[in-house]
């Protein structure tokens, strides 16, 4: 969520993402499509990231990845190529969720790594800021 | 192709993309999973992202993109995110495409982006190269 803000006080959609390992963060990320201009910059992908460069492996074995949001394609994608033990998220996303939404990607049998998979922690609170977020923008 | 031959030459699963806007390239990579140890370094993704500093853009409108493998989750999802016209992939990825092989997710309606894809361009020789790859590894 600290992470989320940070995207919202830039006026970045407000998606926070952080990964942890033996209770402890490695890294913390937030989505910066607009300022970086590069349409791979969500908060997840910046954090996998992260906590490989921080591992000082591709492999994010007995790692967790919480983020606000719904992962889309790209990032459930970069989720299960990085081996990620779980995934916790926030809100759904109705347009582009890749957890159950619109497909899930996690649940595709031939795909050789099958992270566990919690939804909807704090989803109002999560919802709540992408919400003031369009609202402000419309 | 060419660049999938680097990918090869550094013990990398060779897979290679350039990206063509008006005729010509303005984007080249090739994976470097293993010599960077992070789990989003597929070709796509990295030649996306110099796509994108090239164009001053996230939207990489009247773009194509080339890939000698077929994309999977993570880039196809990073395809529809940058909003390319079209994709161009060599050969089929049976166990982790997502261009038809094992889901198709250019086909799902309820994105907001559907890039025209072209399969199967020089799969024989994109092909090639990754089998004598994996032979040497064995």
């Amino acid at each position: 969520m600290k992470e989320a803000r940070k995207a919202f006080d830039i006026d970045e959609v407000p998606v926070g993402a952080v990964i942890v390992k033996d209770g402890s963060i490695i890294a913390r990320a937030y989505n910066t499509r607009e300022m970086s201009q590069d349409a791979t910059a969500h908060a997840e992908i910046l954090a996998i990231k992260k906590a490989c460069e921080a591992m000082g492996s591709w492999r994010l074995i007995g790692c967790t990845l919480y983020v606000t949001l719904e992962p889309c394609p790209m990032c459930a994608g970069a989720i299960i190529l990085a081996r990620l033990d779980r995934v916790v998220f926030g809100a759904w996303d109705p347009k582009a969720g890749a957890a159950g939404s619109v497909v899930n990607l996690f649940e595709v049998e031939r795909f050789n790594h099958h992270p566990e998979v919690i939804s909807g922690v704090l989803a109002e609170e999560c919802g709540a800021l992408l919400k003031e977020f369009f609202r402000q923008k419309r």
